[in-house]
């Protein structure tokens, strides 16, 4: 195949979440619509024929560039993901992970239970050679663009050997998904002074300052979670439970906030009129902090890239997720994952 | 004493943290004007009188209500806390918690360093019987009033002891403040089943689960970070690091939120005229969210209770980590923490 004819593959879960597969149609739909220029994507979608042909027909932009493969196993959301797996095989979620081994697709997108996700794929591509935990990377925004922080759930405790490995696949994420910036990895800690931290936290930097002269990412040390948000590191590294505990935080204290702003602005008439005249400005103020755009958390470490998509997201927010599909095969994340983990074996062997 | 001239005495340090004494006076000053028609308060001042004198003679409330006691010696910032520690006594600060002893007063309240403030807390009111780790709260907005999130940065790893430790003392310090309402304790994780997180949540779990029965508070189960602003608890009990991440996340999120709504607010002439017509209602908005409400960490443990107010605050913030002190004396709190672990020392005990 002659190099511009590559076209990068993204396996879709039609079926998972909620309002699906209206949902994940629509969402393939808009990110066409916003990739219209582009012609270098294929999509393989996973879902029941009877309940997806039609909806497609009435789809402006996806027409030629898709195939359908009919799954009409259904697995229930009240099984636990260990009972899901015994009876998945043939489910839209399972053949959308199989197919990057058996249709040679380059990443796969589902809006499933992150829990099912995450075993199926582990069992269906298996661990990449030298990792043995595999990690939850988010978007977050930041003052200049997008943060990465990783793990956000997927290990409730993490070793030193984890937290490195974490660094190193999540450098390899951004640089896929953010070809111009330099990586600058950071450890979220409770303090920015080197004394600071647990025992594993206080390994892992050290490991990380001889690491950073592989040229794979800049340390900047540690930081705090109102650091989150700053561009003083871009690939914010911690343990499962903190992530998620920060996440969910940030999560909480932004409804709280707008909520509140909500109530005040629309209590009286004049606060409602001052609406009218901010209309715009709040507009973009929304937009540019709309969670949707940030919809899509990646599974690293497997033998090829899994995304979940946000079960109660809606179409754009799907199409969000789709877009990261699409960097994630562009950028080529397990080839940079792969060179970076060779890195630490390199300095592991050395020393 | 006749029980209704009892006065609470709240020791404070007036040369800790940013811009003092002027900011630590003016707070006093603040609250009296506050408390106007209360006459249940006594302060001891301690500070370098040369600096505090000619103030105090500005100041419009501060009038019969306080003994000053003249403290010459300071400690340099730049110290690490065991070397100020040496040096302390006789220190603002170092005397401000000795008069616990030696005056019998009720409360402590500082805005110097953290760890200096901690250890010398430690050393001089030693630790109450039982407990071998004592816990940093602070109180947390939420949707009808304020929760309390403790350890904020004391502990960085905990033991199921001491989250136990941390419920009990917690809700002694939740009923101080707020005698009216009903105690909601929760423990921290990533999920609300009871299978989820680390094994020391699990057991802390269980045993929260037969305390919850010696009357001290209702056990609500797990929360998780998006939570922790809601009013399902309103004492929220987790590791100093996890709430130390969870505390900084919060702060970085809303000052980001902020940031951006000011830009788009401020961006061109009609989103400009906007805020003439929601001033009042931002106003309110900004109040009701306004930090300087929350300021006040309390040092849980120790033989007598000890408030670390932010070191950059203004006389305002100051204020209400005064109040916090006036309340924590009313509340009797040491007493009440006594009580709730003399439940636990039963239980123990017993089984």
């Amino acid at each position: 195949m002659n190099i511009s004819d590559k076209k990068f593959t993204i396996s879709i879960d039609l079926m998972g979440g909620d309002n699906s597969p209206d949902k994940t149609l629509e969402g393939v739909d808009l990110f066409i619509k916003r990739n219209k220029d582009k012609k270098d994507y294929f999509f393989y979608l996973f879902g029941n024929s009877d309940l997806v042909i039609d909806k497609i027909k009435k789809l402006k932009y996806l027409k030629s560039n898709y195939k359908l493969v009919d799954t009409k196993v259904v697995v229930s959301n009240d099984l636990s993901p260990m009972a899901a797996l015994k009876k998945g095989k043939g489910s839209s979620m399972w053949e959308s992970i199989q197919s990057q081994i058996s249709k040679n697709t380059d990443v796969t997108l589902s809006a499933g239970n992150t829990g099912v996700l995450f075993v199926m794929s582990k069992m269906i591509l298996k661990m990449l050679e030298g990792i043995d935990r595999p990690a939850l990377a988010g978007l977050w925004p930041s003052d200049k663009g997008m943060n990465l922080v990783l793990d956000l759930g997927a290990n409730v405790e993490c070793s030193e050997k984890n937290l490195i490995d974490f660094s190193e696949m999540g450098s390899a994420l951004y640089r896929s998904l953010f070809p111009n910036e330099e990586v600058k990895v950071s450890l979220l800690n409770i303090g920015s002074e080197e004394l600071k931290g647990t025992e594993v936290l206080k390994n892992a930097y050290s490991k990380l300052k001889t690491l950073e002269n592989m040229g794979d990412f800049k340390f900047v040390g540690y930081v705090e979670g109102n650091q989150i948000t700053s561009n003083i590191s871009n690939v914010i590294v911690t343990d499962g439970f903190t992530g998620n505990v920060a996440l969910k935080t940030a999560e909480g204290v932004a409804n709280f906030l707008t909520k509140n702003l909500k109530k005040y602005l629309t209590e009286n008439l004049f606060s409602k009129l001052s609406i009218l005249f901010s209309y715009f400005s709040l507009k973009k103020f929304r937009d540019k902090l709309d969670p949707r755009k940030y919809n899509g958390a990646i599974f690293l470490g497997l033998k090829g890239p899994v995304v979940k998509s946000h079960g109660a997201t809606d179409s754009l927010g799907f199409s969000y997720s789709v877009e990261l599909c699409y960097k994630i095969a562009k950028g080529n994340l397990n080839q940079k994952i792969k060179k970076n983990l060779e890195n630490v074996k390199n300095l592991n062997e050395k020393g």
